[in-house]
């Protein structure tokens, strides 16, 4: 059997991959998820049909959406990850010795339980091992409001403004996760396709800036997303991802990165034209 | 009829892209050449059932293949672009008032008459109408041989390394480059992508080592090329493309660029840490 699964970025365009077999495919009450094998991309989790994560290329998404604010903020101790059920996004954050506790609040329970079962590559943090990491299976909005002042970083590590993940890209939840973070806290927030979602980056840019004092955008380049080039939000109270970002520091990091370093930090906020005029003020 | 074209980027991998009808397929000396018309990214050239361009990410090839090199060096005067018979490169160069002349050296005359025909917003200056622009219907290496010590520029706008661009690629031929450019010079490649085409990367960069001093590679992301993530290698005599870059002139530019700006200029040289690796001495 031939077996090939076609995402369609939009109505006229696509990626098609070619599988071997399904591992899992079922409904949790967000959502449907489905966990597949691919040929050149590995084992490859799609939620509603759309690519979440691969094995072949979860290091970029999760190398970015961490090490950047990671490596801004001076001393990061407690962070937490809003989505991010594959577990990979707390996987980078447990190389960073300064964290001291890491939470995850992923609302699809079903999809922290099969990570840990079908891609333990990136759930090696989040089944049980590591005591440094909390898991709640909650709904972001309703956690960060019973938890004000109390995050150095804040990862929203979400699907597309579709589904369960809307909320997350409006003001009233940028308003929750300031107060959530200290006084020098950061937000990361993955921030869609600057090529295909002009529209959906201008308004949650704006959104952003009426909350947070400092927000840039950031790219990455992620082969199985929409168009191949994505970008991160970086909203912050007090410091600056270029200005107070610490290249000694990340230059010396005790662990290998297969996309981030100290040198594609800063070149990661140096962006084409078209995406800076997306979130132009 | 619901018409989808797809391309595999290899056995288990591609890009497909809703069509709506052929403009043009017909056999060349050299190559199969079809114009198709899709509905996300405008007409389309396949050479070999590969794309080579589309209307709607020409711009970021284009820009990032030219500009570079082009406000790098400073005073590019003569321009010699081997391959490129879509014209976008040639249309680029023309932007930049030091440039006398430009000659484009295709060797597939029906390239560049197709193109002329059905990609006019790409072939606007090889089309007779500019006399700062020469064509020559050519084996480049022919032509460069022909033409030694007489190019400030040279611009490789190669298809990959098979077929009839297979010589690209090999260090004598970068010998004859290096001969043909006067002696502060300056060389740009396309160079593949670095997340599929690591083998042909290091076998290139090595090649390029043996005969220039100053040898980097920088990235643009191209959505229609397989990964999204390409690569341009830059081989100089003498200027280095950061540290010699004169950014206040490439921010004064007088016309509009999608892609290329200033600060991507320097960012497109800080590469992720596997794209690195590739090409590590």
């Amino acid at each position: 059997m031939d077996l090939w699964y076609t995402e369609k970025h939009s109505e006229n365009v696509g990626i098609t991959l070619k599988a071997t077999r399904t591992l899992f495919s079922g409904k949790s009450p967000f959502q449907q998820l489905d966990i597949i094998e691919t040929l050149e991309y590995g084992r490859m989790m799609l939620l509603d049909g759309l690519v979440m994560v691969t094995e072949r290329d979860e290091f970029v998404y999760h190398d970015m959406i961490s090490h950047p604010a990671l490596f801004t903020h001076p001393c990061p101790k407690r962070v937490l990850v809003i989505g991010g059920g594959d577990g990979g996004s707390i996987r980078e954050i447990m190389k960073h010795a300064t964290v001291e506790e890491a939470v995850l609040c992923e609302i699809d329970g079903l999809v922290i339980e099969k990570s840990i079962e079908l891609l333990p590559s990136m759930a090696c943090d989040i089944d049980g091992s590591n005591p440094r990491v909390t898991l709640h299976v909650d709904d972001g909005l309703a956690y960060i409001r019973e938890h004000q002042d109390a995050f150095d970083l804040i990862l929203v590590d979400s699907t597309d403004p579709i589904g369960p993940a809307v909320g997350l890209f409006e003001e009233d939840f940028y308003r929750l996760v300031h107060g959530a973070l200290k006084k020098d806290g950061i937000m990361v927030a993955q921030s869609e396709s600057p090529f295909y979602h002009a529209e959906i980056q201008k308004n949650m840019y704006r959104n952003l800036r009426n909350v947070f004092p400092i927000v840039e955008m950031y790219q990455a380049f992620i082969p199985t997303y929409p168009s191949g080039l994505w970008s991160f939000a970086f909203a912050s109270k007090q410091y600056h991802p270029v200005r107070d970002f610490d290249k000694a520091r990340a230059a010396a990091r005790p662990f290998h990165t297969r996309y981030y370093n100290e040198d594609l930090h800063l070149g990661a906020f140096m962006l084409p034209t078209f995406a800076r005029e997306n979130i132009a003020p």
